[in-house]
């Protein structure tokens, strides 16, 4: 079968991320553009970017099939309109992107939530393939998780979900944002890692963490705390055991319920950690779920890293077809 | 299309019900026999159940097209074997019971676990009708799950699960018979209600509870709970509060992650409870889950009582034929 291009885009809270990928998933160029500050910049940004790869394409000889876009929220797949987002792209609230875009660019345009879109990339492309049941997260400012079910993404009955960030790992535990009481996100998101971070350093002066932000704890990241605990800072080391262990917490109770065959975690925090983090996730869903659910499962980190999203974007015209 | 008959047999702790069941979904005949103490007498009383149907049949001249068994544990359903059990069955731990059967009975034979085989009954006859994506839960001595996604019962990737019993709401809470901390089997299954009020009726001698199964507190029931609380108990109304209230927790975890269109309480506990407990269930779930999730979702008890169990088994053939 002779490859067809498509292109894809990854909306971030900072970032857009562009790609013209092939059908065999090899990345012809990319680019990426600031997300702007309001509607009017981004919508003038995003069109920007989608233009210089249509430049790209053309130039090249280049026949673009389709356009497919990753957002960081709730998606109405249908309508091709954005309902929930978070707060620094708040200005794209109900708004109707695909009718928008499709005023300026005459092909098939698809939208989805960029976790379905992630495992959509890391199935397609990634370590997932071949895999029948797989549950990919995305480990960053929130956790957002794309469910594979028989091959196919699954999406729920009105495109909530899986949100595996809102699962409840303590009833009565940290109250989120969303209203309710112990989400996962709040243990084990980059700020929940932040904020238990300067928890720890208000008592251990002599962390490294404070060298590696010269002592300005606002500078922090998560990339900091893995290489502090690789240089076996004891704050840092403790922040990535207690991370991992939420994690194992709240991806044990998602084993015991899809019984997958593989988990794959991805999301800047995974990029930025080391080897020990996901094995320390492993032994924590080893200790909890069910022996027959985990004798064969396969915990990997996610293998696309920051090009996942646009990767994953630029096929959804293959899924949604079907749909 | 004619009616065609089949089947169904539900095996329990205690006893194991059966009946013959058409394809429109009518009850021929049906019947319940003990299930014994041994694997010895387990068989025979089983064996002997089905030979009473099939006489049945013959005298009434129907013709049986298959059997569907229900088995409380974890089946592999394409061997036919029974892998996890509760204790009160252990001897069927690894037996490969339709090996068995099909020495002595000539008709096809099929098994899955009794959540999924209820989940089936409401889907296929009751009150998931037309629904694509539903979570079904049976409350009794464990907390039980069957999820049809898509309009087929999802059995994961090595026929565990969905054990919605096993996901944890708190990550540190009651250490679970499964090794695993906090299950939601610990807080709100007919064990944990019955813990629960006898810990409370320690400091509260005048409840109607101890009048209801004369001052012998081991004959208490979640049926005598669920009386009391209908008469303003108020060590009953806090057991039964407490229990929606954890059931809630977990099920907006399940919410946010399906995204049902229904979820359907079934069980024992279910059948004893009176309206108020789905509608607490409901209450909580809307405080805790995505507003976009719980919007149109509707929360329902389950029509089929106790019949479920038989009714679901009856057409597993239908269904596993497709798988």
């Amino acid at each position: 079968m002779r490859d067809e291009f498509n292109i894809g885009v990854d909306i971030g809270g900072t970032n857009i991320k562009y790609g013209i990928v092939s059908s065999s998933g090899k990345i012809l160029y990319k680019e990426i553009i600031s997300s702007g500050l309001d509607r009017k910049g981004f919508l003038s940004n995003l069109r920007k970017g989608v233009d210089s790869l249509l430049l790209f394409a053309r130039e090249k000889g280049i026949k673009i099939n389709q356009i497919g876009i990753g957002v960081p929220g709730t998606v109405d797949i249908l309508k091709g309109r954005i309902y929930g987002i978070p707060p620094n792209l708040s200005f794209l609230k109900d708004f109707a992107l695909r009718k928008y875009l499709q005023r300026y660019f005459d092909y098939p345009i698809f939208m989805d939530n960029d976790a379905n879109v992630m495992a959509l990339a890391e199935y397609k492309f990634g370590l997932v393939k071949g895999y029948k049941n797989c549950i990919c997260i995305t480990l960053g400012t929130g956790i957002g998780s794309g469910i594979i079910i028989n091959g196919k993404l699954f999406r729920g009955s009105s495109f909530v979900g899986p949100e595996f960030g809102h699962i409840s790992i303590c009833y009565h535990g940290i109250r989120c944002n969303c209203g309710n009481y112990g989400c996962l996100e709040m243990y084990a998101s980059e700020p929940a890692m932040l904020k238990r971070a300067k928890e720890l350093l208000r008592e251990k002066r002599n962390s490294i963490l404070y060298k590696l932000v010269n002592r300005d704890l606002n500078r922090l990241k998560a990339i900091d705390i893995f290489f502090a605990e690789k240089l076996k800072d004891k704050v840092a080391c403790r922040v990535v055991q207690e991370t991992a262990y939420y994690l194992g917490a709240g991806l044990s109770s998602a084993v015991n319920l899809f019984n997958p065959e593989v988990i794959v975690i991805g999301g800047g925090v995974a990029i930025a950690s080391g080897r020990n983090f996901i094995k320390m996730i492993k032994t924590e869903i080893c200790n909890r779920a069910f022996t027959s659910a985990t004798k064969n499962l396969k915990i990997v980190k996610a293998k696309l890293g920051n090009d996942a999203g646009f990767f994953g974007a630029s096929i959804l015209g293959e899924e949604l077809g079907a749909w």
